[in-house]
């Protein structure tokens, strides 16, 4: 592998690892063994463990933007439908791992945003451009009509992921989705609320 | 120090430095050391780490557990009223640590359900007790008219804990009380709503 190669393979066994553990007890050694890379070698990849943590927040950050644009982007069918395609996509997502791994954006955010400023800050991001993306989609339902023009989308955004998150929460606690199907049942209301509200 | 309460100081102090740093960032030396004995006498009072993390869970389970029977087993106030008091009360605990720390029970639970099925379990149960208690109150809301008859109050009680979790995760990347403080927000209006509902 070159050494470009290399480093991405790290982040990505890194990211994996980390998603699974927490990013504490991933140790360095365990990352570079899975890889196959000698030990040591870490450090010509990386300045510290705090810069790989940044790649990760990064690797992770981009990975939820893909999907979340994928959905939320999709033109074809109106912005709330969208937004419930997004979330039938996260529950088959979670089954995956036995509903024990969650959001790695959330798990990080508890597990270092209290100890680790530049750590802190990056996640902040991440989660402010995730909640960004919600908010432009309730846009786009206000412009055609099918979300009321008076609703705050910012917290409205934020709002349904702060219920995602913690729903997510409750699902790894429990190794069920059915914590997480709540939510999306109550979002479903929701949105069936807010539309019946604008009709009258 | 007696051995008994030797063993309570070892779990204040251990559970304070748990709540900054998580439970894989804590060493079990830093905690000896903070509470002032001598290396290598935990395991005189823990079988393991993973004991000592029941007993952690244990404490902040009851500490919750204490916080929200005292608010929300106010029966001088209407229910709804309780638990907008409950929040005003964790709003000025997050200002203490500058809302770095959170909810120690939502940031064991991501670092640890994963991971470690004892932990999960015991995660598990505070968290279903805590949300019990957040259901009763709304039963309390039931039976004295305040609180729709129909309302489901599992459900509601537990996005009620969703948005909860979720906000502090804002508020701990952002560094800031203001997500706490729009989880409360809409709180207050989802429950003007129920209540405008229920007088049509």
């Amino acid at each position: 592998m070159t050494k470009i190669s290399t480093r991405e393979e790290i982040i990505r066994k890194g990211a994996e690892l980390i998603h699974a553990q927490g990013f504490n007890a991933t140790g360095i050694q365990q990352i570079l063994q899975t890889v196959g890379i000698p030990k040591g070698s870490f450090y010509f990849y990386f300045k510290s463990k705090e810069d790989f943590g940044l790649e990760i927040i990064d690797y992770f950050g981009a990975m939820i933007n893909g999907i979340i644009t994928h959905y939320l982007g999709d033109k074809k069918i109106p912005p709330i439908q969208r937004m419930e395609r997004l979330f039938e996509f996260f529950e088959a997502a979670f089954k995956e791992n036995g509903h024990t791994q969650g959001c790695p954006i959330g798990n990080l955010s508890l597990e270092l945003a209290g100890t680790n400023e530049r750590l802190r800050v990056h996640l902040k991001d991440v989660i402010e451009a995730l909640i960004a993306q919600v908010e432009s989609c309730l846009e786009e339902g206000k412009r055609d009509g099918s979300i009321p023009s008076d609703l705050k989308t910012y917290d409205t955004a934020r709002l349904i992921f702060y219920g995602f998150e913690g729903a997510i929460l409750h699902m790894k606690v429990t190794k069920n989705i059915e914590p997480f199907r709540a939510f999306r049942s109550y979002l479903t209301g929701y949105f069936e609320n807010i539309k019946a509200r604008e009709k009258k």
